[in-house]
Formats: structure tokens, sequence, C-alpha cells
């Protein structure tokens, strides 16, 4: 245990502010807002330039749900109420097909491009409707945002309902990506009336476990339905950021839950996830890992990734906030420093997304097809509350 | 022009001779057969060990030609022979659907994995078929070679057929991949009778040309139908690696069909992508470019891949073998250092795939699902061949 005073929490929590505030959100307002069509441009380089002017889904939900977000939760601001309904807007118009299924892209205008076999647009575009409907006069929204969580929950572990074939020599199994987003989703959508979502919850919390290692001390990110460990790369597959982001999430429902042993587990996650993932040559966190020690397939497995580090900061500081430890305070600390150094971008705003493994910029967009307005100014706001909480605890 | 009597040919030829046949073709002969099932392993680790027992179809398709051509035009060696064998049963028995379609992926014993909504499980499948058809008393081999490429002319340029939905917002154009292999295929299966293909060369031919800009000394991956440009990161793509194959692939139908204007256009392709593509700070050749500038969004663009590095090889040395100018043999010579310096293994054999930037080993495998016993050996035996052919001309 260490003592709150003992910690630069007033430091930490102005850079937090400041961060978001003036380098992170003013990005994403200046130069994404597509006043002319609606929505969001999402592809923009350094300096906020479109170098692309088609609209991924995923990060047009993603960016409705953050100005709703930071409307509801930190200021009633008309310009960032105004910005989530731009984006609402144009994915009710333009992003939906007539089977219900959300687009991954569309085109400046809305004409689709591409419809992915997976869930993960209707979920960001669910998240996003949930949010618009408690910060405006439209109950709707949050009423379409409940039979989008159906339709999701509906597909969600049988990805054949979605047009994707299933061969007889395809190992069967679950990605962890599925019950973390429905825990995430259900939160988001339900809020305080989570109590209906009971058995959906605890379905995705045994679906979760079945990722998780004690013995290896290690998350899975596929394994067999029952939990048992498939010998390929897939099976094999560590993503240290997502495991750790699924940490962050089960810790926000064994909390709600109260449920101590739940939150242990969300604890270690966390924990084993960094151990397995930080680069201890060179800092940061690995995109993926083959826990078996073979070469990973992925071609981008040694890069850093801005998403990976975000959700590190806000999983080690929930972590310190519930444990005290001074361990978890270093983990924050060392994954901050990295963070900062290597991904923010004093001269322009927003961060760099990419890095080679030393830490070099590879890309110098700060939006792309799977890189918008979310993590950053999610992680930055989720831990500049709680840098907050803590603060008012000293 | 210079003198080939300057050159240190025989010292290259034996370099390669050695690298071929010692190192590279005896890794893929001791590691990859698998007896009991047929096809081969082809996910194979630095030392030869199997991290996957998954046979990638490409991979089996490219496999299986290797072994044929070089029983075909190295050596009449038996374990050549079988082997090409026991890849092509496999691929007759276990890798092609009712609907003629090949599957991208398939299990140890042949069930169905994955099959992609793309014609190069099929191209590969082709060219395995011609090859061992030529070198086995089994000309009905030959015969479903040419029945596969009919099959592959109908779906090349509409992959709807495939299964793959068109959109209305998305940009409608050709990918340079299509025509380029579609060269290289009917070359491998019509050989010598390739005038009855004459409709299909021409059009291949016509369709590479869109690609190519003199004026902006490049070759983009993906254009209009009527070749004009598409501004969109698509549209901006360059593929260094894979416009200097299309380059060598055209000047062997340029030779064929005694072209001088194609020959130059053919050589253009493979200066101007080596010019765009070769990385001046750290050595060797990009994965990925965007013309205009920005940055590429594959997160692997900056990476150097063996296959690349192997196009090149063979490219400038062709060129150079036409034009005997120092600049191509400069070129070939700068290549050959980076790429023995940087992607063979002497210890284990076979070549790494896969560097940063800064030419760092990032992937310790030999074989994946994109890389197996293919543009190694390939490269070696094609610069070998043409080596002997220069000494000769001493």
């Amino acid at each position: 245990m260490i003592a709150l005073t003992e910690l630069p929490l007033s430091n930490y929590r102005q850079k937090y502010e400041q961060e978001l505030f003036e380098r992170v959100i003013p990005f994403w307002e200046n130069y994404s807002p597509d006043r002319e069509n609606g929505g969001y441009f999402n592809c923009l380089d350094r300096s906020g330039k479109a170098y692309d002017r088609k609209k991924y889904v995923w990060l047009q939900g993603r960016q409705t749900w953050m100005f709703a977000k930071l409307y509801s939760t930190v200021e009633p601001k008309a310009e960032w109420r105004n910005l989530a309904l731009l984006g609402i807007d144009f994915l009710r118009n333009r992003a939906v097909n007539t089977d219900g299924r959300v687009y991954f892209c569309v085109s400046e205008t809305g004409e689709p491009v591409y419809l992915q076999r997976k869930i993960f647009s209707e979920c960001f575009y669910a998240m996003a409707l949930a949010e618009c409907g408690r910060i405006s006069e439209r109950p709707e929204l949050l009423r379409e945002a409940e039979e989008m969580l159906a339709k999701i929950w509906e597909w969600a572990f049988d990805w054949s309902k979605l047009g994707r074939p299933s061969f007889s020599g395809a190992d069967v199994g679950q990605s962890l990506a599925v019950p973390m987003i429905l825990l995430n989703l259900i939160d988001e959508i339900a809020g305080e009336g989570w109590a209906r979502y009971r058995a959906e919850i605890d379905d995705c919390i045994r679906r979760v476990r079945l990722h998780c290692s004690a013995e290896e001390r290690c998350v899975r990110e596929f394994v067999a339905p029952d939990g048992s460990v498939i010998d390929t790369p897939e099976g094999r597959l560590l993503n240290p950021g997502h495991a750790i982001e699924a940490g962050w999430f089960l810790q926000h429902w064994a909390q709600r839950l109260q449920r101590p042993e739940l939150s242990q587990l969300a604890i270690d996650m966390v924990h084993w996830s960094f151990e397995l993932g930080w680069d201890y040559e060179y800092g940061g966190i690995y995109y993926f890992l083959d826990v078996g020690g073979f070469s990973p397939t992925q071609l981008e497995w040694f890069m850093k990734l801005w998403w990976v580090h975000c959700e590190a900061l806000y999983a080690h500081l929930l972590n310190f906030s519930l444990t005290r430890d001074p361990a978890d305070w270093d983990k924050f600390v060392r994954t901050d420093t990295y963070t900062f150094e290597h991904f923010s971008d004093p001269q322009y705003g927003e961060w760099y997304g990419y890095l080679d493994r030393r830490g070099s910029i590879t890309h110098s967009l700060k939006g792309g097809p799977y890189k918008g307005c979310f993590h950053v100014p999610r992680a930055l706001l989720l831990c500049w509350q709680l840098l907050q909480k803590l603060e008012t605890e000293t």
C-alpha cells in the first residue's frame, strides 16, 4: 500500500486534462467534421488533412460516442452535442442496410463500400446510438440501440449468420473479442438498467474466463468452446492490448456486481498481459505474441500501437485505484512515460498510431481505417476522471 | 555497354548454384513432405519444425510446381518427381471443391479450412498441374490445367462470380495482380503452344499497360478500368515488388512476341519501381508506398520482404542480359548484396522472410501462410540459368 499523498496525482491529472482538451479533442473538432455530407473524415494525416474521404464506420460510431460522452460526462457544450448528432444522423441514414447490418465503410456521401462478415460495425453503431439517446430529446435512439444489441447478440456467437462460411477442417473456437466487446456494449447501452441483461452478462463473463490461464499466466485470444487449448498459431496467439482492455471491461463489471474474485481475475489479466507483452529491450507493448515462443505470423506483431498503450494506461491506473499497490502505480508510470514520449504530437495534436519495435514512428497519419477519435480520448478521459477521484481521496 | 568478360559471372553463378541446391532445396526436401497424408507442411520455423500443420494451398501449388520445374529443367531426379507428385495428388484429392474452386487452406489431412473469394489458389494449382503433366505419364494433368485456366479466365475480371459482393460506393477498378498472374500462368500452361491464347495474352498486356505511367515513372497497383487515376490510398498504392515481378513476366512475353517497345516498357517498370521502392537510407526495397507521399495505411509498408528482393534479383539480371547496361548490372549487384546479407541463413538453410526497415529479422519462420518453397528457389533457379547463359556468351 502506498499513501496517495506521496504521489504526484495533480501533475498527472493536469497532464491528462491538457492532453485531452488542448491537443486531442481540438484536432477532431477542427479537421474531421464533414458539414456538407454529415459524419466525419477519419482518414487524416499528421496535420489533419484528409488523405481519403471514405468514411470508416467503426470510427464514425466511435467518434459519435466520444463526443456524446464528453457532453454527458464532462460539460454540456453545444458543439460537442452537435458533433455527436452530425455523426449519428449520418450513420442512421447511410450506414445501415435493409437487413439491419451496418457497413464497414461508406463513401464520402454515404454510399456503401464494404460490409464485413463480423459484428463490430454494429457494436460501435449501437454504442453511439445509446449515448446520443442520452444527450438528446430523442429516446428512440436508445430504443434503437437496444434493438441493435438484440440483433448483435443473435449473431455474436455464430458468424455463419452473417454469411461467413464454416468449413469442416476449421478449428471451432471463440475469439476473446466477442465476449469482451459485448461486456462493454451492455455497459454502455444498459447503464444502471443492467440487471435485465444479467443472463447475457454472466454468459460473457463465463466466456472471457475460458481465455484465462492462471497456470500459464496468460490470456489466449482464441480457445476451444470448452476453453481448452488449440495448438496452432491462432490458438497460441496473445494480443496483450486486447487482454488488457478486456481486463478493465471485466473490472467494471466486477465492481458493479461486487465480486472480489472476479476483480482479482481482472487485475491478473492486466498483470499477466503486461508482463508477457512488455518489450524489456526497447520498451512498449508488443501487438501480438505466440505463447509457444514461435514467430507470430502477423507481419506487424513487433510493432507498438497507440491503442494498446491507451488501454494499458487506464487498466494500470484502475488496478492501482483498487490495490493501492506501488507496483501498479509503477506500471502506470512506466506506460505513461513511454506513451507520451512516443505517441503524443505536441505540434499538431492527436497521437501517432504506429511505431516500429524500437519506437520510431512508422506512420505519420493520425486517423486511418482503424484509428480515429476513440482510444486516445477515451483513455485520457477515463484516466483524468479516475485521477480526479483519487485526488479527492487524498 | 559493358563487356561480359569484365564481370565475375562465374562467381555469381556458383553462388546461386550453391544457395539453391545446398541450402534452399534441401530445407524443403528434408522438412516439408507429409508422407502420411500427402502434400507438404509449409509452416516451418527457422530449423524446419512445423509450427502449424495446416496446409496453405498457394504454397502447396507453388512447391509442387517448383519440384516439377527442377525435374524438367535441371535434372530428372526421381526424388524431385516424387515430391512434385506428392503435392499434386494431395491437391487434386483434397484442395478442389465441387464447384471447381480451390481452397486457400486445408487441414493436415485435407479437410477444408478456408476458401478465399479470389483466384490465386486456382492459379497456383493450375501451374502445378501443368508442370506435373509435363514430367509424368499423366497427360490428363495438362488437360486439367487448361480447364482450370478457362475457369480462372471466366472469373478473373469479375470477382462477384466468386461471391465477392460489389457495393455502389466502391471504386471500380482493376488490380495489377490479376493480369500479371495470368500472363505468367498462360506462359506456364501453354508453353510453346501459346499462340492459341493470343487474344488473352494481348488483353493481359493491354491491362498491365493501364497501370504504367511514364510521366510519373511509376506502376500503380489499382487503377480505373480506363487506366485513369483513383485518388485514394488504394489508387495511390505502389507495391514495388509486384511491379518488378510484372516487369519480368511482361519481358518474357516481349521477347517471345519480339516486340521491342514492350520490352522497353518491361525494363522501365523495373527501373521505376526500383528507383521509387529502394530505401536509400537503410537499403532494401519497401513493401508498399503511397505515390502521393502520404503514409501507406498498411501497417507493414516499411518492412523488407524476401520475395520482393527475389523478384528484383532476376528482373535486374534479365534487364542486364538485354541492355548490357552497367547500371543494370549495378542494380543486380546492389540487390544481391542486400539480399544475401539479410535474408540467407547459412546455418539452417532457406531464407528469412521478413525484416524491419533497418534490416533486422522480425520473423524467424522459414515458411508461413504466404511463404513457402517458391520465390527463393524460383529466383535462384532463374538467375542461375541466366548466369550460365551469359557465361556461354563471354
